[in-house]
């Protein structure tokens, strides 16, 4: 894995675990919650993590674009698909997308696997 | 269909067809562009639309909810497809969603189809 | 009660109802956690009801803004400590809250017990 | 004016009135600094209204989408240079700003002197 | 206090600075709302900065987040009323509030009076 | 050209150019469409940059502004003018806008030609 990702994976992991060792319950619950909604169901884990990509990308959070492109690449998606998710990222919010459009694909070709 | 779900139909396109021929190339070049964005290439057309849907609840908008649930609707999708794209949608958008998802738990409530 | 607070939370009851019986664990999971994030601890429930009636402004979710108006109602809060959150709200979230703002203060104008 | 438009303008200003005499400050500073905002300055009144139209459809605030646009009715903008704000708009907000074009279209369509 | 506290304050002061000597009116005056709005009136100081700590969570703005994390430390708030601000923040909010919560945090561990 | 802005113009086009050639034709038409919306039509491309400037404060998106306030420098709009659109961005945006509003005058203060 790339450094920038590879940095990413390590920051949220220490800082996640600090948090939950912090004791709020609500937040260890959101936590769990979150893990627990991407979870197979009916629907396949790869179409929930590109509901979540799809969904971080009208919000506009990169973070949370690098974490669902993380998840996609070992749930084994391709890059086609990826980008398909980006494309109704970029449609459904708008030019103020482009800039996370950026960052997200420059991330794309630093995986080596994607 | 049930009389909500069809009168924001029959509005939508009314004023959808009024804005076509308002004659501003860009919004008709953009219009253009979202039905693209949404036709089948290497995801299926349902998981595009999950997309959408998972999009719109947590950008909060009811009828853009409304149109991808009906959508979902006929392509077959069932009722614990699209209920588990509001779980992601509720999770990811936090409280401030659950307003959308009554509205949008009501109006799955009247498609006598799913 | 005034009649359209009154009518807010029947509807937001009975789809609550509905919601939670319609099986989804990450939602019924929500729901309490939701529940859970204002109950008292190292700060008093009124002060978080404050803190909810400050985000929904700036969010803009008139249902928020009326649930916690309600809420901030039962736990004894005066109408002028609800005036301060939503200068808090006005401020942070700025013009675009003016229409919510106008909307809240109907409420309370209608609500006898501030 | 039609009668969609005279109701928002009426309702607005009852409101306004009776949150400018409900005595908060904060409140009537902020009202004094938003109109204050708009005023000719080294730009014009219209251009100024124009950003305000733009920004208020990439907010996706129905209230502030038809105030910018009856103001701008009143400052003798045509109707093509209202569509040209709305297209930014549209393209900078993305698909979910159209059930908002949808409605302000419907308001120009009402609008007798555009 | 830390250097990344410190010198976001820094930062902060410097800019604000130039910006009110630039001799724009508008911004003048909302910079003074702005302070004059989280000055203790019904509602204690600490009540409202905790509640733009809430709004700044739900808005997803780092700064604004530092910003009022630093407030709060000098009116004396602990560290647990802090993290239940964050509570009520992280479940308004949802999961797209949780890249800020980690940043928040790590805020939270390097001032040493918290 | 000052340093961060004209990294920020490399960085954008090296990306823009990879972007486009990754062959997305939805991508492909969204940045054409893009492009067409701030060309001169019955508005000047000065007053369609100063929404476009206006709306990227509003969303908050220091990539969006730094690109349009470059745009107007090219433009020749003046100080004066930008910073009345910046007025309007933080009168409509609110206080949650003051930290982009910090970058952008910096940015402001480092091109000679404004």
């Amino acid at each position: 894995m790339p450094g920038r990702a590879e940095q990413f994976r390590r920051e949220r992991e220490e800082l996640n675990t600090k948090i939950l060792f912090a004791g709020s319950k609500t937040i260890q619950r959101f936590f769990a919650l979150d893990t627990a909604a991407y979870r197979e169901g009916v629907l396949p884990v790869k179409t929930k993590e590109l509901m979540g990509l799809a969904a971080s990308m009208v919000l506009r959070c990169d973070d949370c674009i690098t974490y669902h492109v993380l998840r996609l690449a070992e749930e084994g998606a391709t890059r086609a698909e990826i980008m398909e998710a980006m494309e109704i990222g970029l449609v459904v919010g708008g030019s103020i997308v482009i800039p996370h459009l950026r960052r997200a694909y420059r991330l794309l070709d630093e995986l080596e696997t994607l």
